[in-house]
């Protein structure tokens, strides 16, 4: 790996672990083993550094599920299929934490990656969920919108309670919940 | 308000704007305009201070849950009227947004009332929707718990989408989304 991924690989397992505000640049120079003038050839500062890896992490959480909503079946196995499918919960997402920090909602620049991946993914759930209520599987005076919204909101908060819990059961129990509800129709 | 309350009124605020990571024990003091002495005087430090004003915003956030939820009505208007109640949705909640704080998960002392508050917010719900259950108003296959699990989910990672949107819209669409889903039974 050359200095410029390994130094946006650390600064995207920092600011997981971290937060924004709780990364320093030289604590990313650190973690990269990169020195002060090689992280400034390439990035402009922690602001920018922290784009280019909001943005990676994006990207990966995007196709990661697409393989479960664009996979053969009915739209509720492919959204079970989604919301079932291994995480690592205790860790939260890496795109939502940043939602806590300061620093990246009072900056448009830097929540607009943020804000960009959950209305794609809401707009893809969307999509989903408005071909099983044209299929006859869901009922047809539910909003598909409003329904993504839910089922985002599930995971986002399942991690919330998992993370205060210290254990993964809120999380499984939460989507359970949801999943009962749509099954149920 | 005496020095103590005013040293735990402006850890709260801190907490919830900038987190236990971004909060330092000079910024409590300053805004609680009292002196470093004055701060040791009544705590041991920001940890012994954090959880007293953790634990007071905790013991707010159940008692309003209450009142929505002991009101009369039925399960469902009385979870309606939790889940619709005025909120400010882009603060966020100020006890889930402490569960981003890697200082605060991986310390079990002050983990504890973030993970009893939530625990203790499901029961309540759980309750409700088990009465809700029992009167033939959701089907009777329906888990209290697991779904319990699910609307304080929603509610969490509503704060995640309307922060990530600088928006309360997606908020509102998640709850319009699994309060349809409770209505269609």
């Amino acid at each position: 790996m050359g200095t410029r991924d390994q130094l946006v690989e650390s600064t995207r397992e920092l600011l997981w672990e971290r937060g924004y505000v709780g990364t320093s640049p030289k604590a990313i120079q650190r973690r990269a083993g990169a020195g002060q003038g090689s992280m400034y050839h390439h990035f402009a500062g922690k602001k920018d550094l922290a784009l280019a890896a909001v943005r990676r992490t994006a990207e990966e959480l995007l196709a990661a599920a697409d393989a479960q909503l664009r996979s053969p079946g009915t739209a509720v196995e492919r959204i079970t299929a989604y919301l079932r499918r291994e995480r690592e919960v205790l860790r939260g997402c890496p795109i939502g934490r940043l939602t806590q920090d300061p620093d990246i909602v009072a900056d448009p620049v830097l929540r607009a990656p943020v804000d960009e991946t959950f209305a794609h993914l809401r707009a893809r759930l969307a999509e989903v969920l408005g071909e099983g209520r044209d299929a006859g599987e869901l009922p047809a005076t539910l909003d598909p919108t409003a329904l993504a919204a839910t089922i985002v909101a599930v995971l986002q908060g399942g991690y919330v309670l998992a993370r205060a819990a210290d254990s993964p059961e809120p999380f499984d129990q939460a989507v359970s919940g949801v999943l009962a509800l749509l099954a149920a129709h």
